[in-house]
């Protein structure tokens, strides 16, 4: 059993805790937080590399990542940050290319795109959360170091007449900064493109006053002022922050799901994984039992109340799949609980989204339907009787990329909308997924949001809401088609036995099924009697 | 000599004419044109792979670009365009997957960047040209003929119970489709989705009614009704237009450059290369002697009017440079002439831009321009006494990558800004490069397109509008630190005798010069005195 545990679990876990920090350090002074960088060499995720002058794999960005989320919902009394290091005269020297060099290009956009969605969550905080983030560059600060930087809302960097900000990735490496470095320097922080094309061309970067003059930093102060400074802007920034006066926040507790070598089982998620077919099963329960009715009472329930439990169970899932199981192709998400339990609970979210907690909870789901978006499997929700997509939990659907509604004249499945599908839980593009979807015919949103009872399949394929309606048996006829290029080239990072369960199996059933072929027997723009 | 004036020769021409084409026919009928798509098999630009099925490599989409180009300029009279196959039961089977196979990354990436840019030349046509086009789908169209489709205002697709519309890349390939498919899919045809998702995973597309409902294709009519419902179609597009009545047009004929093993020397177009160096030194001389002053005259003037001549010779060049000279990495951008005749020659386009030959001039100067924007190489522009950085040909200079004005006191370099640089000349972003140049200080676009007077280095550098001025000479001091790492498995798709010499050579300077090092003679945000 202890093999059998280990099997599904990712050789990188996403659990950690300040207190289990090996990279970082976060202190506490009043309504400011200090998140220092001080990256142990030889606490890598795998022995193949050095993580020196404060360069990171996963392993230092999950940590930064949990602090990230901790502020939100452990520190209300927090109102902004200080991101710095501890090391003399270096910030961080960005992603480690040694690690870099060994990875799989699987592993390199799992890395790339974690991180992103870290430095992601350090604007969302700072945009939703009245939380600003100061990046005290207190010495060299190059590539995915100078990213970092790149996400916070002010950039201080010390004039020693050495530290520098820098993108060394082109000159150094030929390649470009993959964090997002680029658009950041030229559309969040809108420096000329001439300047910015001269900037990510020479390797030992720019500083002083021509970093300011280009708009790379905010500012330049001497050493000698460099800390004086640092805290009066920190100061300046935390006074204008809509956040509570003081805690208590809520504590994020492990998640601790039971896991066997085919399956992950939490509280409200749970995915079961078939290798053979590259295909696992997601499933997500929606909430049960007396709910809470006031923010008071979510807050006595902490990270126990649903909302928040079964989005952290679900974000978790999907951080595992993707490094995980590289080779499962299709995950089919289904549902199940009261549907209408389900649209009281997001009901009383809205009634609640402005008392602080609530808005990190709507928030947070925010963030993890943005993570499933962005997950690189193909996705198919299965609506069936006895499922819960509704209100939040249609978001499921609607972020798959195709959803099929089983349609069982003896028991109808049906699918309901709440106010939550029609504004709280933006996607990367800043719309709606029902205004994603719509694009050619928004006319459609409003009809479907007033509606106000559920729809069964024929109205919910007539009103565009379901990619399919099927009376046939699934995934059993519509199975997976998907990826039908996995990387056999699949290797993880570090070798340590638990992971060698993941590897590329040679067996397997085709990857490509019989979805789609002329002879499915699914439909779609009316209703097969 | 012979030998000498090939080897700078792409073995792709892009000069071609319609009694030249091998692949479309073109045909006119009064307001309608028709493209008749027809691939000959053996007139590959390589006899390692045949083009069947109405297939296409670079050499076809050589020859639609042309016609689309000679409609807008020789055919005034044309306010529509039908594209169709002169083949039975089949529109287009897309790129060749042969070619694709056989061709280099940089092949590909060149060849799908000139396909799109086709693909865009219609849209522009379209939008700004007052020429609609009809995609009528006579058979099966997969892949890039699919991609040509969307590229039209219209689809209609011939309901005879085989022909299908299909994005197969994926599902056959396991790649992406190329030149646009899922965008314009998605953003230009507001296809959901979850359909889109569908259409991209089935190799055999999908037809009929299906295929109008879900907004793949505008109408479906049975064979014995497509001819005339498409004739039909495409008079009530002609229609609409805002074109001449009747012509006449004016003819492009052939560019018929001096062409050496190092250079190409055009009329106001020069190209010299040092491949030793990977280095390229563009040139561009403004209009010299009397210039038109009406409509009128422009058009009697025809092809040989500077500002049509000079921008199709640059737009040649450009290609060119492309795909036979892949290991040339910066461009040196010079141009010369007098800057007050570059300045009247825009008021003068500016007065007559409501022509429709005047039109066609400015939006082809446009689109050469994003041509150069999207060409993937260093553009350094060089601003020195003598030059002609005015008006329309100082968008040269905001197009490059970078600019360095020369400062020399004996003889000051100037730049200027006509109308031009303030709305006709847009990137592909939408916005002027002006615009683009200044997100952070919109202010400053006014301010310079308001002075009514050159920028010496000084006033140039203190505006914004130059990377850096300098005293030193250049490009001796600030040469090429570009492109740190060419494809050093650059190989022409076919290995004719004429394409030896493009061969990567083992010789060679360094790549990296000494621009920007700390050391360097460079400066910006001041004048060194």
């Amino acid at each position: 059993m202890e093999a059998a545990t280990k099997a599904a679990m990712p050789a990188v876990s996403f659990d950690t805790s300040p207190d289990r920090y090996r990279h970082w350090k976060l202190t506490f002074d009043g309504p400011i937080a200090t998140l220092s960088m001080d990256v142990q060499e030889d606490a890598g995720l795998s022995p193949d590399y050095k993580l020196k002058l404060n360069s990171y794999d996963l392993g230092v960005d999950v940590e930064l990542a949990d602090a990230i989320q901790r502020l939100r919902f452990e520190h209300p009394e927090v109102h902004a940050v200080v991101i710095t290091s501890m090391k003399e005269r270096i910030f961080c020297a960005g992603a480690n290319i040694f690690m870099l060099r060994g990875s799989t290009h699987a592993w390199k956009v799992n890395f790339c795109k974690f991180t992103n969605e870290t430095r992601l969550a350090i604007e969302d905080a700072s945009e939703n959360s009245g939380i600003k983030f100061l990046a005290a560059l207190n010495g060299i600060c190059a590539g995915g170091g100078y990213e970092l930087a790149l996400a916070c809302d002010e950039i201080i960097l010390v004039d020693d007449g050495n530290s520098a900000v820098s993108l060394p990735e082109t000159p150094l490496l030929g390649v470009l900064p993959g964090t997002g470095g680029l658009t950041r320097v030229v559309d969040k922080r809108k420096v000329r493109r001439d300047l910015a094309d001269f900037f990510g061309t020479v390797a030992e970067g720019v500083k002083g006053k021509r970093a300011v003059d280009w708009r790379l930093v905010d500012a330049v102060y001497p050493t000698s002022q460099f800390k004086q400074r640092v805290a009066t802007r920190a100061q300046e920034l935390a006074a204008k922050s809509d956040r509570p006066k003081a805690g208590p926040g809520i504590a994020l507790t492990p998640l601790k799901p039971k896991v066997t070598d085919t399956s992950l089982t939490y509280s409200a998620v749970s995915v079961e994984i078939d290798r053979d077919k590259r295909f696992a099963t997601l499933t997500v329960s929606g909430p049960e039992g007396e709910q809470p009715s006031t923010a008071g009472e979510i807050q006595a329930l902490g990270d126990q109340f649903w909302a928040l439990r079964a989005f952290r169970e679900l974000d978790d899932v999907l951080l595992r799949l993707r490094v995980a199981e590289p080779l499962i192709g299709t995950i089919v998400v289904k549902t199940r609980g009261d549907q209408h339990a389900m649209l009281k609970m997001d009901e009383m979210l809205l009634a609640n989204q402005d008392h602080w907690l609530v808005r990190e909870i709507i928030h947070f789901m925010k963030r993890t339907l943005k993570r499933m978006d962005l997950t690189s499997r193909s996705f198919f929700a299965l609506i069936e009787p006895g499922s819960c997509f509704a209100g939040s939990l249609f978001e499921l659907a609607l972020a798959a990329d195709r959803s099929y509604m089983l349609d069982d004249p003896e028991a109808d499945s049906t699918l309901a909308l709440s106010a939550m599908n029609g504004g709280p839980l933006k996607m990367s593009n800043g719309l709606t997924r029902l205004q994603t979807r719509f694009l050619a015919e928004p006319e459609r949103i409003e009809q479907a949001l007033e509606r106000g009872e559920p729809f069964n399949p024929e109205d919910a394929l007539e009103a565009g809401l379901v990619s399919f309606a099927t009376r046939s048996g699934w995934p059993s006829r519509a199975a997976p088609r998907c990826h039908p290029t996995p990387s056999p080239a699949w290797r993880p990072i570090s070798a340590s036995p638990a992971r060698k369960r993941w590897k590329p199996r040679s067996s397997g059933g085709s990857p490509r099924g019989r979805t789609g072929s002329s002879s499915d027997p699914m439909r779609s723009g009316k209703r097969v009697p």
